[in-house]
C-alpha cells in the first residue's frame, strides 16, 4: 500500500470503538454498483489482497488492507473473508487490529507452518502465521502474529518486530516454504531504491538478508506487493515448473499510477535471475494492482491470485462510496507459464473456477459464423455475466480476418462498455468511456489496447466477465487480459456480441451466461425485488436471440 | 517503418510517373488542422524522420519516410526539407526514389563524410552519404547512396547492398561517427528478435558486426528505429557526456501502438552497456514515435531530434486526409541528461529554439499568484501559442501544493484540450477526449498522465506548444513530455490557465505568445484572410486579461 498517498489524500480515522471486534461485518450488497461475483468490503475502503492461503479444509481465506470506518484509504487493518469456491465469500471478524491511531497494519502474507519451525503451536503441531509490515510515522518494521484458530484471531508475537528498520519504505512481506532447502524465503520491496530484497529464516522469526533484486523494468515511484511463485510451465499437464517475479509499482505506470510487471526466472534459495531484460505487464487497463498468490497450492498446479481492483490515481474518489463501500478484487485467477510468440515466457491470466457461479445459459450457439447475438439481461439478478466466443478452424496466419466485438449497455441511458478484437492485426481493445458519466477524472483514461499474436493452435478467442462496476477480459484463454472499473449511472442489461468477415473455413461457437449473485439475499435488494430467475423463466423473458 | 501494417493496410500505390523528380513539392498549408509551425509533408503520407544532419553551413536537412501519391502509408520514398531554424522548412525534391513497385526506401540516417573515407567525393573532399534500408518483399538490405550536392540528390551506390540479408526484419540503420576509434558505428534493428546490432566500418561500404543488445525493456511486436548518441549530463556547462540508446517500439506499447524507450549507458566502441535494468520512455502520450537526433552536433552541446507525432494504431485513418495530408513532426527537442528522484538518469526533453516563432505577447504577468488568464486567440493567424507557467520559491518538498491547469476550447462548439499538474502528488496530464469529435476510434486513447517529481530546486514549471492539431507539453523543462495530435470540428481559439492553491510564499509567472505561421500565405489561407497581425493590434482585439 501506498504511504505517500495515504497519508495526503486521507486523514486518519482510526477509532478503535468504532471497529467490531470478534464478530462478522455485514454490509449492503445490494446497491446498483457493488459487484455480485468478486469480493468487496461489506462497508469503508479496501486496498491490497493480504495473506492470502488455502488451509486443510479447501477453505480459502483472503485477508485485505483494510479502513472499516471511511471510505477512503487509512487507519489499516486486516479485513478476513472466507470462501470454499472464491467467488461465494464469507466475511469474517476483522483480523488484525492497529495498536493505536499512528499504527498500521500495512500489507503481508500469512503461511501454515506445518512443522510448527516458529514454536507457536506446541499443542497443535501447525498453525498459521501472519507477516505483515507495521507502519508507524517513523519507520516500517516487519512483525508476525500467530493463530490458534486456523486464521480467524491472531496473537501477535512478543517479539516483534522480527526484522527492524530505520526506514519509511520497506514492506510488504511475502513469504514462501522452500522445499529444497527447507527455509521459509520472504521477498520484501525497498520501496523506493527499487529493490526487492529476499530473506531466509528457519522459524519465520529470525530472517537472514540474502540478496536483492535492483532496479528492473518499470520504477515509477516505488516498488510494492512482490511475489516470488513457483508454477507450471505449458499448462496443467507439464510437469515442469519455472519460477516468477512479480513487482507492483505505484504511482507512474505508463498509463498512470499503478500496475503489477513480472519476471519469470530462477530461484536458487536465494537469488532471483529474470531470464532476460524485458518487461512484462499482467494488465493492459489501470485496475488490477498489487495481486497475491495464495500460500499452500503445489507448484505442479496452476497457481491462484487475487488482486485489487482498483488504481491509487482514482481509487479514493470513486463514486461507490454512495453505497457504503469503495474497491473490489478480482476475480480469483488461474496461472501458468507458457512461451508466446516474440515476448516468449508469458503469464497466462484466466478467470478460476468460473463455472461455480455460471448458472443461466442466456445465448449459446456452436455454429454462429459470421452474425450477432442479443442478450437482454436485465432480469439477471446479480446483473453479471460470463461471455466467451471461440473461433476454430484457423489454419494459419494468413486465416486471421475480421473482427470479434462485444458491448454492454445500458437501456435506460445508453452508456456502455465495449472491447473486441482484431484478428488481423491481434489488436485487443476495450473502452470504458461511455460508462461512466457519473465520474468524470482526468486519470479516469478510458480506452486501452493491446496486441495479441496468434499461436497457431487454429483458434482465436475472447472471454470475459461483467458485473456491475467491474469488467474483466481475457484473449485466447488470458494470453492477454485486462482489468477495467466502470461508474454508470444506470445498470447495464444489453449485450451484443458480433463477429464479422472472418474466414470462411473458420467456425464459431459463442455463450453468454448469467451468474448466481453469490452475495445478494432478498434483504439486499433495493427498490423491486427481481427474486429468482429460473433458467426456463430467464429463456422466456429474455429470448436468447442468436441470429446468423 | 512498419512492414506488418503496411503490408496489411495499403495496397502499394506506387507510380513513378506520380511523382514529381527534381523540383520541390508544394501543398495547401491553409486547412483548419495543418499545422503551423510543425513540419508536415506537402501532401500525401509521412512517417518516420530519416537522414537528418546539419551541413556546414548550420541549415538543417530533414528527411522522412514518404508516400507522395496517396494519404496513406506505402510507396516509400525519402521526401526533404531544409530549415535554418528548424520551424520554418523548405519543401525540396524527392531525395531518393524507389527503383520499381516493389521496392520501398526504408527508413536511415545519413551522415557528412568529412574525409572522404568512402572514396565517393574525390573532387569536394567530403560529402553527404545516405545509408537507408531498402526494402523488397523477400528480404531488407542496407544499402547507401551519395549526394554531390551537400545532400539535395543522391546517387545509388553500384556495389549496394552494403549488408546483405536473408530476413525481412532487419532495418533502420542509424550511422554515427565515433571518433575514439576512427570508425563508423551502425545501430540497427533485428526487429522481431528484439534485438539492436552493433556495425562498425571504416568507409560506410564495409561492416563488420560488433555486438548485439538484446531483449530489454518493453518488447511488443518490434524494435525499430535505434539511435545512439553522446550528449551532455546536466545540461549545457557540464563538459561531461554520457551515451543513450533509443529503441522506438510497434505495435505492442503499454498504450497501445507505438512508443519510445531509451537506455542511458556506456558504449566502448563495440559494446553498449546500460546503466541499470530499468525501462525509460521518452513520451507518456501515444504520438512520439521513430524519433531521430540530427548528425553532426558535437556531443557537448546538447543534442536535437525530431520525432513522428503519430501512432500506427490509427495514422492511416486520421481526418487531416480531407486536407491532403496524414502526418506531422514534433518540434525540434532539445536534449541532454540529468539524474532525477527515483528514475535517476533521464533524458530531458524541451522545445529546442522556441523563441525563433515566438512573436506575439498574448498575455504575460510575472507575479499572477493565484489566478487566472483568459486568451482569445482567435485572431492569431497561425492558430499556434507556446505557453509557460512557472511557479518559484517553493522552500521544499512540503511547499507543493496546488494545481497548475490549463485549457484550450472552441468558441464555437466547446471542444477542448486540456491538461495541468497536481503539484503535491506531482501527478501531471493531459486530456485530448474533448478536442476529436470528428475521430472516434477504440484506439485513440484521450487520457494520458504521468509522474513528476520534485527536482529540489525551489520551482515548477508547465510549459507547451499547441498548434492546431497537436499538443506538446512539458513539465519542469522536460523532465516530463507527452506528445498528441486531435482533431477538432472547429479551431480551438480560446485559453484558460489557471493556478490554485499553491503555497503562499510562492510567486507565479505566466505568459501566453502567439507563434508565428512559418507554413502559411496568403494564397493558403482558406476562407476569410486574416492577414497578419501586429503585436499592438493583437492586444487591441483580444486584450489579454491577467486576472487576479
Amino acid at each position: 500500500m501506498l504511504v505517500t498517498i495515504l497519508l495526503k489524500s486521507a486523514a486518519s480515522t482510526y477509532s478503535q470503538s468504532n471497529v467490531p471486534t470478534g464478530t462478522p461485518l455485514t454490509g449492503n450488497y445490494g446497491g446498483p454498483l457493488r459487484p455480485q461475483v468478486h469480493f468487496s468490503p461489506p462497508q469503508g475502503f479496501m486496498n491490497d489482497p493480504n495473506g492470502m492461503f488455502v488451509d486443510a479444509d479447501g477453505l480459502y481465506h483472503l485477508y485485505y488492507q483494510y479502513n472499516p470506518t471511511a471510505t477512503v484509504a487509512g487507519n489499516q487493518h486486516w479485513g478476513h473473508a472466507t470462501s470454499s469456491d472464491l467467488y461465494s465469500w464469507t466475511n469474517q471478524p476483522i483480523a488484525l487490529f492497529p495498536g493505536g491511531p499512528t499504527e498500521g497494519i500495512f500489507s503481508g502474507s500469512a503461511v501454515i507452518d506445518v512443522n510448527n519451525t516458529s514454536g507457536f503451536f506446541p499443542n497443535q503441531k501447525n498453525g498459521v502465521v501472519a507477516i505483515y509490515t507495521l507502519n508507524t510515522p517513523d519507520r516500517q518494521t516487519q512483525e508476525i502474529a500467530y493463530s490458534h484458530d486456523n486464521g480467524y484471531s491472531f496473537i501477535k508475537y512478543g517479539g516483534n518486530p522480527v526484522i527492524d528498520s530505520n526506514s519509511t519504505q520497506f514492506r510488504d512481506p511475502k513469504v514462501i516454504w522452500h522445499a529444497p532447502t527447507e527455509r521459509w524465503i520472504m521477498v520484501i520491496a525497498y520501496s523506493v531504491g527499487f529493490e526487492i530484497g529476499i530473506y531466509s529464516s528457519p522459524n519465520l522469526i529470525a530472517w537472514t538478508h540474502e540478496s536483492n533484486f535492483t532496479r528492473h523494468g518499470i520504477l515509477g515511484l516505488q516498488y510494492e506487493c512482490p511475489n516470488l511463485v513457483e508454477m507450471p510451465v505449458s499448462g496443467r499437464s507439464d510437469a515442469s515448473t519455472m519460477w516468477v517475479l512479480l513487482i507492483s509499482n505505484n504511482p507512474g505506470a505508463p498509463l498512470g499510477g499503478s500496475i503489477t510487471q513480472y519476471f519469470p526466472g530462477s530461484f536458487n534459495g536465494t537469488h532471483f535471475e529474470a531470464i532476460d531484460g524485458a518487461t512484462r505487464l499482467t494488465d493492459f487497463a489501470k485496475d488490477n494492482y498489487a495481486g497475491q498468490f495464495f500460500y499452500n497450492i503445489p507448484a505442479s498446479q496452476d497457481q491462484i491470485s487475487i488482486n485489487w481492483a482498483s488504481n491509487w490515481q482514482y481509487t479514493n474518489v470513486v463514486p461507490t462510496a454512495g453505497e457504503g463501500f469503495r474497491s473490489a478484487m478480482t476475480v480469483p485467477r488461474g496461472h501458468y507459464l507458457t512461451k508466446l510468440p516474440r515476448l516468449g515466457m508469458s503469464l497466462i491470466s484466466y478467470p478460476y473456477n468460473v463455472s461455480a457461479v455460471t448458472e443461466q445459459e442466456l445465448a449459446y450457439n456452436s455454429s454462429l459464423g459470421n452474425g450477432t447475438i442479443f442478450v437482454d439481461y436485465s432480469t439477471v439478478r446479480s446483473g453479471a455475466l460470463y461471455f466467451e466466443a471461440n473461433i476454430t478452424g484457423l489454419t494459419d496466419s494468413s486465416s486471421l480476418a475480421g473482427t470479434l466485438n462485444f458491448t454492454f449497455s445500458s437501456a435506460a441511458t445508453g452508456e456502455s462498455v465495449s472491447g473486441g478484437t482484431f484478428l488481423a492485426s491481434g489488436d485487443f481493445w476495450l473502452d470504458r468511456g461511455r460508462s461512466s458519466a457519473g465520474f468524470l477524472n482526468p486519470f479516469f483514461t478510458d480506452k486501452f489496447s493491446q496486441l495479441g499474436l496468434y499461436n497457431g493452435n487454429g483458434a482465436w478467442r475472447i472471454s470475459g466477465i461483467i458485473d456491475r462496476s467491474i469488467i474483466e477480459v481475457f484473449l485466447n484463454g488470458g494470453e492477454l487480459s485486462a482489468t477495467s472499473v466502470f461508474f454508470p449511472t444506470q445498470p447495464l442489461d444489453l449485450m451484443t456480441l458480433s463477429i464479422k468477415g472472418i474466414n470462411e473455413k473458420a467456425t464459431t461457437s459463442v455463450g453468454v451466461w448469467g451468474l448466481r449473485a453469490a452475495w445478494l439475499n432478498e434483504a439486499d435488494v433495493n427498490g423491486t425485488v427481481v427474486g429468482n430467475v429460473t433458467r426456463e423463466q430467464l429463456h422466456e423473458r429474455t429470448g436468447p436471440s442468436v441470429l446468423k
